[in-house]
């Protein structure tokens, strides 16, 4: 088995696109940001990306496609968003449908893809600066919760914020504050530090959506705005046809991480 | 005459929708953001809200009305865009026709407002900073400068960025590039620091738009991108229809300066 870890994106990409690659993306290409993918039609696109522009914390735009190219010039002129994410989940009115390996069948000409900041990136900030993190220690998905802050309203598109929950020693707190603040195209600094119940989550050991993770003495739950986020507040808004990427199954950009860093 | 400087946000907004002021806003509310405005249609809004996207140096979005809404509830829950600007000008296919003191009657159901940082608040954080501001200290318009630096494309909207330049002296560069980088929904840190050439200026003593400067030994060329760079690449798609602040004559938000700062 090649490493994927150290193989170029535009490599993994064609991976992918051939279908030799199906499974989650987590630790390919590793160094280079990984990206949620929202599909919208051009009707609804100009107040999603109102909602992203507004809303940056949780839907950090890395790159939107020109309506009816499926082609991310920014971050990876290579690639195609119609066939580089190994698995896609179809929604049609707010429910989904189905699962696929590429979208070609689906796509139309006034289609307009968001490619979103993922969380990949500021956890490596944190291993790099000596801070571990609990889901990755525990093999599992991160924890996700709802939570009573409301994103900022953008025309249809409405609703709350969903966070990932980290474990931070409480030593530790500050740098991981300072760690991610430098990384806003990719979530950024937390939107909360310690106590769940002020931001409307009564028990860490029911997440919403992932996996619960252990939390030990003299930690504190930190809890950052999720990628999540803009595909629930879309979903609700039960829109003819919504495609994004699968769970774990990200579209990998040209991004070096490092270069994502603010100063 | 009542002190400008120290009136609420919206108490001079008040005054310049009664049309009692009707001058440049330069030290009005002092300590809260201005904004530079750009309204559009519909029809456009969506490749021009994209541009801004892509090109966050220059075109900083502090907000974006929703269509057909004059309020900016963002940062000006209490404000309208169409009379709390003390002059606008009116462009018709990229032509300038008109400038006016409110714009009610060119307000249409379809339009689009687009609020953009503007450069008064990194000065004030220079000024903080003990770094002193020559076009202050010599009562003009800061120099502004077309450049050969690309804004990326988006849909109808592309075109070269402009720069403003402020002198600095070379002990004060590493500073100003640190105090402004803190500011990125307010044109951010410089785009290049020195040689002018490089960026395709030939002649520093002649700006595009603005005045010279005098530029003292010992000190570098610091350019910024411009605000005036979004309303320069709308103007060149020719749009039916395309309303701006006039140049000095800014909207004043709510928002505290300092809150701009990302950490």
């Amino acid at each position: 088995m090649p490493s994927y870890a150290t193989m170029s994106p535009s490599d993994i990409r064609m991976e992918i696109r051939k279908k030799h690659i199906v499974k989650p993306t987590s630790g390919m290409s590793r160094g280079y940001a990984q990206a949620n993918l929202v599909i919208l039609k051009k009707d609804l696109a100009f107040d999603f990306l109102l909602f992203c522009q507004r809303n940056p914390k949780s839907c950090p735009l890395l790159d939107v496609t020109e309506p009816g190219s499926p082609i991310p010039r920014l971050v990876a002129p290579t690639g195609d968003i119609r066939t580089d994410i190994p698995k896609y989940r179809i929604y049609k009115k707010g429910k989904w449908v189905e699962e696929v390996e590429d979208i070609v069948d689906y796509w139309e000409d006034d289609m307009v893809g968001f490619l979103i900041g993922c969380s990949f990136t500021f956890e490596n900030a944190l291993l790099k600066n000596g801070i571990s993190i609990r889901h990755i220690e525990e093999d599992c998905n991160v924890p996700m919760y709802k939570t009573n802050i409301p994103c900022t309203k953008a025309g249809y598109f409405e609703g709350f914020t969903v966070v990932s929950m980290r474990p931070i020693p409480e030593n530790e707190v500050v740098r991981a504050v300072q760690v991610t603040s430098r990384f806003p195209s990719v979530h950024g600094a937390p939107v909360h530090v310690g106590n769940p119940q002020s931001i409307g989550i009564s028990d860490l050991s029911q997440p919403d959506f992932g996996d619960a993770v252990s939390i030990k003495e003299n930690e504190v739950p930190v809890f950052w705005a999720c990628g999540v986020t803009p595909q629930a507040v879309a979903m609700q808004v039960k829109p003819e046809l919504m495609i994004t990427h699968s769970p774990g199954h990200m579209f990998i950009t040209d991004l070096i991480d490092e270069k994502l860093g603010v100063f």
